[in-house]
């Protein structure tokens, strides 16, 4: 049995946004995680449990209030880790103010997880904010990237979308078994993955009995995306990537089709992946010709993967799915929080 | 003003379904169109508004009864035109009992929509049960094949998936505008294109919060798409598909990838599509990125498109939005019955 | 066969929110009705196919601007019959400004639906601001009112909660089969009804795999539903009524408890109403324990009634299921306007 | 800190139905659980794993293997207690065959509530058949219950309607705050609560967008709670009770009206409710005029209770939600199984 962990203190930024709401969720029960403070510039001043209903009588950060997102106040609660679950474009001036107060930061936007400056510009159209703090980033897909997980102040939780198609491509690239400039990537997505705010095309009557592709043809997650895949093939890799908004709240499906290299076998696809997830508590391979399913990952950290052979085709077809608020979000950062503390890489996960 | 239309009196076979329920909805307000047979096994004796009360009051043939599928009965009806909603595999007899009765056949199944009855035997696992009436059967896809349906007595409606496929490839192909053998398909399906059956994973709790692609690698509309695609391409074609199960109940969201031609531009794209279907009035280009949503078209026999091109890869990416059960299925085979009876192509099918 | 109709030309104030949607849906189809004129402030300049590219190819009417809601402008495009679908406290100003410029209104707000001023400042919180208009209105529901609303130039068509009860009621109450103070009523609705605006609660993740009481315990609909069971009951009726929402998106689903009278029997309670609808083409009674379902009427103006007797304890239950953006909103304003107009009750509505 | 559990070794029979898997969910991370045992007709033979790909990689019990439901191999598997997830008039049996073995068995069925085999035959149309058992059983509501729980070795835990009106009114009625032959009770469901059958009115498709009564006038379920609302009010109690099928997987949400007591303040609603469950963990009341949403209680095994006067009418509202599977099944079962074994009332609940 394992020894009690000694719990952290912790805190959250940007705690009422889905991604936060599901990080609440997991961290008021992690036996390892301490909830010291919220910000939430709305709700400011209004306790937890108010602002959230289903978070009353689940403990004593039930009553912990909600406050303005301030350095010195985040940094006066004793906090010694911070996640940041807040926009784009706004996360890194957090992240640059609580390392200088000597916290660590694991931030689930996407300011921290290019490596180049002038890829970041090109996706997100503004030069990068603080290049130095890029460079620092780690960027945490922990089944890749444990080790620099564990000694990192300032953690990059890799986007929803990104976790769903480097599960599955990385191992098979490293081994050369598909062709880097072949993959074609389509993705299904809850709509929650478009946040919680105020916009008419997030409205239960707009999406319900509706999909329909979006951000066609240039989503800014090709960019985290092709840097890990190009690092994996030792070569520059482009992809097509199509995302889709589906009416369901959560879940992530992506179906990949790639050339396999000369002479790659179906058989090989398969123990690729199981040697490299042979210790990968969260990656779960489905089999040949098995299609995941999201209800299967919702409310988990685990991903679910699946490959099949087009035989008249010659294409390998790569299937995934996840939730993209937990695998593709908040239990993968604490899943990085994990590493981060040398707690077991499960605590707190357990949920299925 | 178009002269009123004489009435042409249709029975419906297999009307229970969700293909039927749509036809009746359609066919119940079809100014030429009068129901006067209804066949389902297992309603019937019942009436039509009895067993579905959506249909009370809607007229005369609310009160038609349901009859066993005797094809001497439902000649006896007097209808000159029977559609056939009936399971792939079981249309077939009725098609040629009622063919020799003199009746016109519209049939939604999957029956005659294949040329070869070899492929016929390789897609459906057994010989194909009249491979006579293969090859008089003509494919019921109207932008295409208006002439041939006019003057057919068995018209095989096109599967819903190949229908979202091959509007939007067909006349690329023709024009040589696209590499016949690039072509990747990604589609997802409401629930309803599974048929209304009692099978549990399509019970509302397995499907709600819930995406998964099926029938991985080898779905069985593959050959009557890669059938259309061959000649429109004057080679033979093999395309890479899968389908995915989305919770709703209505439309189909296809997009498809492809490598354009040599020197292909997207402009060309965009005019060839408008040439090919200046006067196709069901037909709605959507534009260049611009993505069709299924809500734009549930309950019509519209089929929205829309195309892009990613430049990073220079792949072209083509997008589709069609109702699975109106364009794919119902409305498309009242489309082919008004060429049948001379009726203004739009006749009945006004609906949005 | 009806002799054609002269088509009316119609404007549609607010016809970017659902009820406007629905109502453009409607007219566009209908063989009495030109679109003349569409008003929306935040699409003014754009096109009706450019906004809703479900009604592109629709006709003529696609290419329709909005334009902004001036009454003079609404008046210089030739309309003679405007249709207000604008939020409630904003309708009355331009049906002053219309009728004043010689055109018939029918306002799908609340403004118009009350007789006393006080009542409505009671329930609206402000007082009424065009009193001598009140006056003149006529509550448009057209089984009940039919006389009135042939004859008016200002019809108030009624509320969606409000529709679902008054039809099963009213009859019962007139007979003096039930007692009036005994009347208890659930409501179900879809999202819809809440309108098109960007609010937080009304986002799909807030309202998908979630229903929850509101507006408890003093809805504002209960001041024209208690108006008019005072009237038919020929004294002051006072009823408790919960609304709800839940996840779909169109529908109103009522369910009515209420004591019947002494000596009243179950079959009266079936021929009472089977006398008052014998005519109503719109208004289906499915019978004693029959449960009406919102997906039979979706899309139609239908509004399905059942109802049974609880033996064990004495009262009566009553069922009804309308769409609240048709029957409970769009479609019966356009039944009024066909009364308006002399048109048959059903032009234009025959949508199953 | 709680010293550290014996986990009791438990069988789980009806595994593969909803509250079965709900049950299965809770139980594998529950710390004084080991699964042992796990019986599925329809799946015997098969792990645990296989059948439902989301239990795969969650520990020991997800290659446990499902077997026939034989009284002695259960007992053989060294279950010291077994949870029924059968149907109503299945459960019996096993129930006394496991007795019969020495195990303690926590029935979710509907066999074992009613303490009269009369009332049992009137709801049940036909006769108990193990009355002797029938007198044995204790009734698995633990916040009424909770002496007579940890004392039994045959608990009927409570249907997921009783549930959520027995909750809010019990402690009203106890203080005769309330008039008992005033009670009317309006509920909608999630389609779990109809089992995981092939039937054709839970298919997705026939579930999605709509709402409808159901059950209409006499919900067997009218027997327990009748029978617990009588007990508490010290009469017969006769109440009117309606159930809706709504479109999501899981969630009850109840509305009940009833008149209040003479001199009946809405304060003292509220302090005898908080007397009630002061100490009660999973009972969370949300307050006057708050209205409790399913989505803050599904995946817990929370209640959140509100309540409302309608001055107009002087009746007074109670509102709740829950998950039906489980609050109103499994978990409940869970919440009984941790007094039966003397451990934290809260251990292996605490999911939010």
């Amino acid at each position: 049995m394992a020894p009690p962990m000694t719990p952290a203190k912790v805190a959250v930024l940007g705690a009422s946004g889905y991604s936060g709401i599901e990080l609440l969720r997991i961290l008021l029960r992690h036996p390892g995680a301490e909830l010291v403070c919220l910000t939430s510039r709305q709700n400011a001043g209004r306790s937890l449990a108010d602002v959230f209903p289903r978070f009353s009588n689940t403990g004593p950060a039930s009553s912990l209030p909600f406050i303005n997102p301030d350095p010195d106040a985040i940094a006066a609660s004793g906090a010694d880790t911070a996640f940041l679950a807040l926009p784009h474009g706004v996360a890194h001036e957090f992240a640059a103010a609580l390392l200088a107060r000597g916290l660590r930061v694991i931030d689930l936007s996407a300011d921290f997880r290019l490596d180049d400056p002038a890829v970041y510009e090109e996706f997100y159209d503004h030069p990068h904010p603080a290049p130095q703090l890029l460079s620092e980033a780690v960027y945490g897909l922990p089944e890749i990237n444990a080790d620099a997980i564990r000694n990192s102040r300032l953690i990059a939780a890799p986007g929803c979308y990104p976790t769903s198609m480097l599960l599955p491509l990385l191992p098979l690239l490293r081994a050369n078994l598909i062709q880097p400039q072949s993959i074609c990537v389509f993705s299904m997505s809850g709509v929650s993955g478009a946040g919680r705010k105020e916009a008419l095309p997030l409205l239960f009557c707009e999406c319900n009995e509706s999909v329909r592709a979006y951000s066609v043809p240039k989503h800014r997650h090709l960019s985290e995306v092709e840097q890990e895949l190009s690092k994996a093939a030792g070569q520059s890799v482009r992809i097509t990537f199509t995302p889709h908004l589906i009416p369901v709240t959560a879940g992530i499906c992506t179906t990949i089709y790639c050339a396999p290299a000369p002479g790659t076998s179906i058989e090989s696809i398969g123990t690729t992946l199981a040697a490299a997830y042979a210790h990968a508590p969260f990656v779960r391979l489905r089999g040949q010709n098995r299609c995941p399913d999201t209800k299967d990952v919702v409310r988990s950290n685990f991903i679910d993967i699946g490959w099949a052979l087009d035989e008249r085709t010659g294409r390998l077809i790569l299937m995934s799915a996840e939730d993209n608020l937990w695998k593709g979000a908040a239990s993968q950062a604490v899943q990085c929080f994990n590493l981060l503390k040398q707690f077991p890489e499960e605590a707190g996960l357990h949920s299925i």
